[in-house]
């Protein structure tokens, strides 16, 4: 069975692109409150469970051992645009443990930001420091030293570091990470794929805090917290998350990921999401966790017109002449 | 129907997303070959019919009047990369028709080629020659100049510049291509949706000649010959399009458009071959593209070899580690 058309991307009177694709949305109980296509298919969640990828970073003691403020713990749950600030908070963790730029294994790209790109441009080349991941790499860094391990393999699915994070991953999503369900992310740690079903109940546990032991559950509620204080540090300027999460404060946990995955957690109604675009398109993944939040948070009317050029974006030349727009489809209403 | 699934993208041991589409084969006289997906649903062809959109460039003298060389008519072909000899070449065409830069109305962007967007961060900003559409400008501006006509609005689908275009897409396409078919491209001209066959019907007359006059036929053979002889200046630096034409010679013409669409012509085989990626993506476009050339050109063994890697390209991280590969489903095998 086909994933249904979630989004269309019209141009002028025609629908020029089409994108299916996977929504679970899950209560803390582990029940699926809303599906649409295949739930149960294994997804890799990529970037989308870098806060559960953090949580070692506090349970382990290295956030408080390094003195990591909100700004550091938002990136360690980053997929950050490359921008100055981002980089410099991401140094100054490495530093806070001892560590510097050359000891990230996460590779070098260019911001995502294309500003800083630009002045990337005219100062040098990028280096691992503008990677979207530095922040997450320089958590797991930060832990490898606060447990007292080597750390030149952290990223290294046998290392403890790793051993560390796919335990909390099985404890969110109760799935079993085994090899047969591993592969490596474009920044070189492991990624394990699981049932949407299983991701969006992971969310609604990292948000409610059910089912979760208490050192876990405060771990959780510090890292939500960071990133709501200081969402900015989460994705950058113009970016999705950090928009989402300037909005809505604590109501909202959201976070990207490659492929068209986004995860998000609204606490306050104890709910979990996770979606996959089919075909990892992040324009239609954006859209689709627009609409969803729509759907499940109670809003404001200022606020439904805040999250309306998310849901349903116009698409513009670059004349900025109004070409398009990107729609949902019957599918979600 | 929901059209086949054609690529699937693999992460480790997973397909991780998967991209449908449709796939038309036709020879010269309108018979579809090859037939994947709803191929009689309207596809806006974007940039993958510049080589039409440029006949008019031959046909109204422009090109011998101007004394345009196989590198410009390229261009006049070309979604180019913004680097510095297409800047060049593209500013040339317009100086010859004693225009600028400044006359250029398809908008500013970042050059395609990260090499060449650093290098244009490091002196300045991107200009409306580095947009990958500025050669098919400059060529609507020369045919501008070459009618005698005010070249200002040269982009306006009431232009009589885009009357010619118009003209020429549906003497190839045999689609009527009125108002309820017309949007506006990226670059700010107009784009007509027509059926897959009758885009690859058009390519096999493009390449063959078959029902053109013969005045439209050897500017068609004008054009393909300059971008067989010139394919750097049709897209760039590890682009597709060149790539093959660099392999293939005048035995393939092959060019790219926007939101996963491709088409091509292979004349010694008397067929054209249009194809749609429905999610819009060019990754599986491109792989798709690669995959009907491997099945419908006669191939050397060095050949196949060489086309391999487009039809089945490894996926590395930041990192170069392999983390996995693009292939085709056996809707195509």
């Amino acid at each position: 069975m086909a994933n249904p058309v979630l989004v269309e991307v019209k141009r002028g009177p025609l629908v020029e692109s089409r994108h299916r694709g996977t929504i679970a949305v899950s209560d803390a109980e582990g029940r699926t409150v809303f599906a649409l296509g295949d739930v149960a298919a294994p997804v890799f969640p990529r970037s989308a469970v870098k806060a559960l990828q953090a949580l070692p970073l506090i349970e382990q003691g290295a956030a408080d051992r390094f003195g990591l403020n909100d700004e550091e713990l938002a990136l360690a749950c980053a997929s950050h645009s490359g921008e100055a600030a981002h980089v410099a908070g991401v140094e100054r963790m490495l530093a806070k443990a001892g560590l510097g730029p050359s000891d990230l294994r996460c590779g070098a790209h260019w911001p995502v930001a294309q500003a800083a790109a630009a002045a990337v441009a005219r100062s040098g080349a990028p280096t691992p420091l503008h990677n979207n991941c530095s922040g997450k790499h320089a958590g797991f860094l930060c832990v490898a030293r606060a447990i007292g391990v080597d750390h030149a393999e952290y990223w290294h699915p046998e290392h403890p570091v790793q051993r560390l994070v796919q335990s909390v991953l099985e404890d969110f999503t109760g799935a079993a990470l085994g090899e047969a369900r591993c592969a490596i992310d474009g920044c070189s740690v492991p990624t394990w794929a699981v049932p949407l079903r299983n991701l969006a109940h992971g969310f609604a546990k990292f948000g409610t805090g059910r089912d979760i032991s208490v050192e876990r559950v405060r771990a959780a509620a510090r890292l939500r917290h960071a990133c709501a204080n200081k969402p900015w540090y989460v994705a950058g300027t113009d970016r999705f998350c950090t928009d989402i999460m300037q909005l809505f404060g604590e109501r909202v946990f959201v976070k990207t990921g490659a492929e068209g995955v986004y995860c998000a957690a609204l606490p306050q109604q104890g709910l979990g999401i996770a979606l996959k675009c089919d075909d990892g398109a992040s324009r239609a993944a954006q859209a689709i966790m627009a609409a969803v939040i729509a759907r499940f948070l109670p809003l404001a009317a200022s606020e439904r017109a805040a999250l309306a050029r998310f849901v349903a974006p116009t698409l513009r030349n670059w004349n900025s002449f109004e070409v398009g727009q990107i729609r949902m489809t019957d599918a979600l209403r």
